[in-house]
């Protein structure tokens, strides 16, 4: 057994070839037995392991600098920085986060889970090296994938202006999460072909030098390579070939199935399934619908098709009128502009956290020009992903305060199909949604014939004194916290606010003539919320507000139920806050 | 005469090539005529002009169509299109906008100002022609600054996969606002030098077509360009060299000068001065100086060295320890992480609109990883640009709804100095300081030793009943305020919040013991804004609350007086309107 023993990487320096070999194999079941269990990465990490050996190999981290992108693949680097028996022991599997944590080792250099930024961030690495005088190498590993975001692109020409020490490992299995997309991989697969000849090469045509490894499993090959170029005096881009998957026959062969799961049986394959997603389904079954007769819809993707619940069979059904631009947000949102004004309506579909990619395109290419374009925000909200760096909890700041967009936040499914069918038909706004979570998916929040009156709320319930606003998601624990109230004897209102962009204020007025109080809950930050403008929009009159929401901050890996009780937002605390604060009232 | 003529790209289809020689004459005077006047692109217009006429002379405008990127290229293009009279009379000189804006004619497609989008938009188009199975052909005009913006370069990146029409107009003057930079630009060079055979090509690189232009001021080797490639099948770039400034000397001569302007003497090639700017003087002195004695100190820019003061010449003494990225604020942003990672302190200074392009590299780049990065956000509030594409009121909801960011407005010259330094010297936080606007340069406020003590405003007169917080810029405004109200028998506190990414709870409450109006003053909208947080954290309580700002909406070329009526935000609005409150409180 090699793995249990590696404690640093200074222990594997010495190894044979033939250590290696056996160490790659201990990795691969380690990777393959974690993942089954656990969850995480799977394909990304299963071809990583041989450059991890030796990058480790040649290389004297954490002085010489690793950074990877996405760094999902970044399970065999801290297999070989000390944590191991994060990978052989399941008590401690929890130990660490599915990306690169300097919080963990002194071997990780950033928290990073977006796609895209090792280059850029490499690149202040070296420049800060140069401008002390230190020596160290600086490494970027990329996968192909996010070679087509803008960052990375942005990072390879400054990159390539540097005139010292760079060297970008570029991790080449021609996949993204889904099949890759984009003129740049046409050529990608030239240069495979040609063993690097091909003379239409990215890297060279952004200045800088380029080195070709056909052999990107083989620990021997790359080490060989790393050695030539440990210390170069200059940026250069290693051209590694690997395969996804690789080791695992399931993964090599499916490898968009493979990309990530929950879990899985080893031996049969059979993945743990993510349980099912009404609003993914809904979203798919109502676009592939329209698009039979309605050949001006288009759905956008940012390569993650799963956030239109588009299986491979269903992007086959959507035909010319799916588009996937690879993992670059900002033309996703820009494209959509462009349809919209060329007479298409365009859907793109993403998570909230990566949706922020996009800030500037949404309001100058899209707002600006109040064009018709449907957002589908997926993954809203702090019961979504838990990762630091995938947070869904900046939604209604970011867009909230874009001029024209119009955000609104159904309840159920039923209310969603009506809003995308509502946001599809009209052509007068650029328009959000907010997709529920999948647990939430069914409300008495009546389904509007049209959506036309701005910034209409729903009044589901009349009572009087206390008013409850629920957001999207929490307008369940709006319904459940009012029981609770009922139950101390309170009749309070219940409102569904529905639009985020905008308040209703004929009905807030109204408000004012039977309550005292105005409660708004959200399952985001409260800085820059829905909350705060309710609390604005009372400042001037008696009327007193409570917003619950999110303290702004950065958690990782928290615990939903305790977040939800540290911040007061369970429908006990709620219920039991609004009686203290209404007793207060009288 | 020729161009008083011209009601549409219609009238100048049958001109000979000397009429389109003396038409080029024409329009250039005329640009050089208006922009002395009434100030305005100068550079990018006058080297545009042949290919402006070359593309109507070509392509069917409107039903062919026309994408221009950043689009201040675009003067000759009105020039054709029916708007000429625009730049031949003084008194029309105000009745188009200075980029293309279809509420103008129906030849342009998009409000554009920020850059990089014109490839993403026309992708868009060209997609939405498909589905609709029309065949106009679709252009897309991009400048090489451009080109290094990464939605231009995950543009191209799509447009090298699509199989449909679509035409890259790519004018390469060597020349981004200022000099340009990035590895590309080495390699645009080698293909004038080899007349577009170097091997090295971005454009092939991404899968395109791509042809070399190599007199791009030659009106009629584009027309024969263009006619070739009209209704071609594919996509396909046009390399056009041409020249900056071509056709007034003084410009030709000093491009990054005459970029662009607010007037000028023709004959003398004296400029109307900008006016001094003591914010970025004190930038560019304070950094300039400690840059000679530490060496752990970056400048970085991304295109607009502007913003710091950084004329050529300080640039040039700041050396190695400034960066330039070209165009791309993700890599700005992101580089700026690396750089404090790896311990040297980066100051990255952008307008508020350009820092919108970097919203997701700020929040995970540097604000998960807590990296001490110093963002200088100049031009923000409603009193700074006032094109629609340029307006900087939507930085505080941007900005202070990412945790461990520390969001400063400092009211003076002073106090903006020993923020900046304070920012340099710390290392616990990411900071961004909202630079005040020139006119805003003297205030009572006092300045501080030390702003550790985070979320600490500044009580600059205690009063009673009343207190007045007053953002950055309107801290100004809100003295004034108060002294309106001192007439009428008032005796208000005066606030300088200074921070804006927290409150300051403890003075907030100690305020409920003797005040019962709490107002606050942004030259922002008001939609998660600053105000909305001091509304949230009074809403359980009987503090009345107003909150002055803007509405949230794009305005196009405001009076900023007059924006500042609609919205309450003179000094006498604000004092009548918080009087006229107090004595209904009463």
């Amino acid at each position: 057994m090699y793995l249990e023993k590696i404690n640093s990487p200074e222990d594997i320096k010495q190894y044979t070839a033939q250590d290696r070999k056996k160490l790659a194999e201990e990795m691969r079941q380690a990777i393959i037995q974690r993942v089954s269990v656990h969850g995480g990465h799977l394909g990304p990490d299963l071809g990583f392991v041989e450059a991890s050996i030796a990058l480790h190999t040649v290389f004297n981290s954490p002085e010489d600098k690793i950074v990877f992108d996405v760094s999902h693949q970044c399970y065999p680097h801290k297999m070989l920085t000390g944590r191991s028996q994060a990978y052989l022991s399941p008590e401690h599997y929890d130990d660490v986060s599915g990306y690169t944590n300097p919080d963990e080792s002194e071997h990780d250099f950033f928290n990073v889970g977006h796609t895209s930024t090792s280059l850029s961030l490499a690149s202040g690495l070296a420049k800060a090296r140069d401008l002390k005088g230190t020596h160290e190498n600086i490494i970027a590993v990329i996968g192909d994938g996010s070679m087509s975001g803008g960052e990375a692109l942005e990072g390879l020409d400054t990159i390539g202006e540097m005139g010292t020490n760079l060297i970008i490992v570029f991790n080449d299995n021609n996949q993204s999460i889904a099949e890759v997309h984009g003129g740049m991989y046409k050529q990608f697969a030239k240069l495979r072909e040609t063993h690097g000849q091909y003379p239409h090469n990215l890297f060279r045509a952004m200045g800088l030098d380029y080195r070709f490894v056909e052999h990107g499993n083989d620990t021997e090959e790359l080490i060989r390579v790393f050695r030539e170029v440990k210390d170069i005096d200059h940026p250069i881009v290693i051209h590694v070939v690997t395969r996804k998957g690789l080791g695992y026959k399931p993964a090599e062969e499916n490898k968009e199935k493979w990309h990530s799961c929950r879990g899985f049986n080893i031996a049969t394959g059979e993945k743990i399934g993510k349980g099912p997603n009404p609003y993914f389904d809904t979203t798919a079954s109502y676009l592939l619908h329209r698009m039979k007769w309605d050949h001006r819809l288009a759905a956008i993707a940012a390569a993650t098709p799963s956030n239109f619940g588009f299986t491979p069979d269903k992007r086959k059904e959507a035909g010319n009128q799916y588009i996937d631009v690879g993992i670059a947000e900002e033309q996703a949102a820009a494209m959509a502009s462009g349809m919209a004004k060329n007479g298409v309506h365009p859907v793109f579909a993403t998570s909230a956290t990566f949706l922020q990619r996009a800030y500037d395109q949404i309001s100058q290419d899209v707002c600006i020009n109040n064009n018709p374009v449907t957002f589908l925000v997926t993954w809203a909200g702090f019961e979504a992903m838990n990762d630091v760096t995938h947070l869904g909890i900046f939604d209604i700041p970011m867009l909230t305060s874009i001029p024209n967009l119009i955000y609104l936040a159904p309840t159920s499914v039923a209310e969603y199909r009506a809003i995308l069918d509502w946001s599809i038909n009209q052509k007068e706004h650029p328009v959000a949604i907010r997709v529920p979570l999948p647990m939430f998916t069914d409300s008495d929040s009546p389904v509007q014939s049209s959506y036309d009156r701005l910034n209409q709320s729903l009044v589901t319930h009349s009572g009087k004194d206390i008013a409850i606003l629920g957001v999207g998601n929490m307008y369940h624990v709006a319904r459940k916290a009012a029981a609770h109230l009922k139950d101390k004897g309170l009749d309070v209102t219940i409102i569904n606010p529905l639009f985020l962009s905008g308040l209703d204020t004929q009905l807030l007025t109204q408000l004012m003539d039977s309550h005292r109080l105005v409660v708004t809950l959200e399952d985001g930050v409260l800085d820059g919320g829905f909350g705060e403008k309710v609390a604005a929009f009372y400042g001037p009159t008696t009327m007193r507000v409570m917003n619950f929401g999110l303290k702004k901050e950065f958690r990782d890996r928290y615990d939903r139920q305790e977040l939800a009780q540290e911040n007061h937002l369970t429908e006990e605390q709620i219920a039991s806050d609004v009686w203290d604060a209404f007793c207060q009232l009288k």
